[in-house]
């Protein structure tokens, strides 16, 4: 495989949607117009590893989907909107043309709905197995963007869709929720918001760390996915367990302070998308609290979770 | 190794140089003021790979100090000065976090003279040995933005420092060359420029195709590196080629279409690094070609460079 006629190809097939982008693929830095006044840029990377993120034999396309998924969602639990993106690719030995074909044919066709223009990039060989690294810029109006840091006592805390069981086919399939939060962020809804990717409680705890307050959770309002419920066989418990720790499910877990919440109607009828109150902020360590069978509050852990 | 214990000490160990940083590492993404008007923003991406880009055993503060200095580099080619810096990396199982610890403060410790600001990054495991890709955000006057593609016939061909060789310690321990470009670049002398990475042949190629036009070399005028040299045990016939094909010497190629080289002096006086006028730009296919030993003009190629 040529370097130099792979970036050909995929030059060619990288459409760009943005006129303030004034040199793509092909140079040694692509160029870019400042963003507008008032606006602030978002700039995110991820990466996708076989073994780590997807599983030898996992269609390419599929791959190269969630590669760029993975940065966009990023920049919608900012609130922003993700414009640009550069993309470097790790390629072993022996992978065939077709397979990287359909990695960055896979990875424009999500860029396309989302008006993401691919700019830049580089490629590499790889010691063992494929990767990629995906960085996005996007881009917000400054009193929009909603960072970890905001949460307060007594918010209350949302999330969007239902959780658990990712693995089973969501975390290669789910569509970020950029429309969803930049909607959320234009009416100044949530004071901290974050994208799910290591887990609710994984990502409540980042939430907690940077806002320095703990959260109260109504476990019975955890909304569980049908993977999460069909991994488990039915067994609620379990499936909960999974909402609660399965990584990888990308949608939006934000606090709020609004006491009146005709907004969430408006949201759910908008977007026909689930949204859940699961819990709210309280003061003091950034724990996570639920009430246990007897009524008692107490701390959540992995751990501590079989005896509920 | 914990992955948000290696985050904190990155974020405590990445100092913030610019003011419209608004927020660095540690949220889902970064945030930035716009850039300055009739500024623009300049893109680039980087990797590192282990077997490929350097090799085991190597100390790890220099491959971080190569990774930022790669992509530091592609900024200096289009006359920019570098300002933010995205991190993701693929650590092996096992790999020592002192290891871990030494890239990121090599990359650091080029961060620091150069003002980029690390303001965000991921981190995943690697199948095997260890990768890294580094984005880099730079800016430069919109005016001042040198492209690949505008060499003109009769333009000269120039470039910075000499070449061949730097497998040997420079591609572990170049300086990216930012003050020489931004120099070139506010000056408005370069028409077209590239750094060198893939080899001086190579990169020239690469300006020839963007700007559709040919090139002529003064072969006598290329500048041999002492490494080249050493290499080839004194065989300067062996020295030259490995000037003309080696890759990784990160100097600065340039066309300028200016006849009065005043400027070539006042370049060497300022910043003691050589330059070299080492052909000049023709009509017609991009092919690179060169007078023989009898005075005929034919195309340069490695396996024709056998017979001069």
């Amino acid at each position: 495989m040529n370097e130099f006629g792979l970036i050909q190809k995929i030059r060619k097939a990288a459409f760009l949607n943005h006129s303030e982008v004034l040199t793509g693929i092909g140079d040694d830095c692509a160029v870019v117009k400042s963003p507008r006044m008032n606006h602030v840029l978002l700039l995110t990377v991820d990466q996708v590893v076989e073994g780590v993120h997807f599983l030898a034999g996992t269609h390419f396309s599929k791959v190269g989907r969630k590669a760029l998924a993975r940065s966009i969602s990023d920049i919608a639990a900012m609130g922003g909107i993700p414009k640009y993106a550069l993309l470097s690719l790790g390629l072993p030995k022996g992978i065939s043309p077709k397979s990287v074909d359909q990695f960055y044919l896979g990875f424009l066709e999500l860029a396309h709905p989302y008006s993401v223009d691919l700019i830049g990039g580089d490629i590499s060989k790889s010691l063992k197995g494929f990767f990629a690294s995906v960085t996005v810029i996007g881009e917000a109006p400054q009193k929009e963007v909603i960072l970890r840091k905001g949460a307060r006592e007594g918010d209350f805390l949302f999330v969007t869709g239902r959780l658990g069981g990712s693995l089973l086919n969501h975390h290669l399939t789910f569509r970020p929720r950029i429309n969803e939060a930049r909607w959320l962020a234009h009416a100044h809804i949530p004071s901290a918001m974050i994208d799910i990717s290591d887990g609710l409680m994984g990502d409540l705890g980042h939430i907690l760390d940077e806002s320095k307050v703990g959260a109260y959770l109504y476990l019975n309002q955890i909304p569980i996915s049908k993977s999460a419920l069909q991994i488990s066989k039915g067994d609620s418990h379990k499936a909960l367990k999974k909402a609660l720790w399965d990584g990888e499910d990308y949608e939006l877990l934000f606090a709020s302070p609004l006491k009146d919440k005709k907004w969430v109607e408006k949201f759910k009828t908008k977007f026909k998308v689930d949204l859940s109150c699961i819990g709210e902020i309280v003061r003091g360590a950034p724990k996570i609290c639920v009430k246990d069978e007897k009524g008692k509050t107490k701390e959540l852990s992995k751990k501590g979770f079989s005896h509920f």
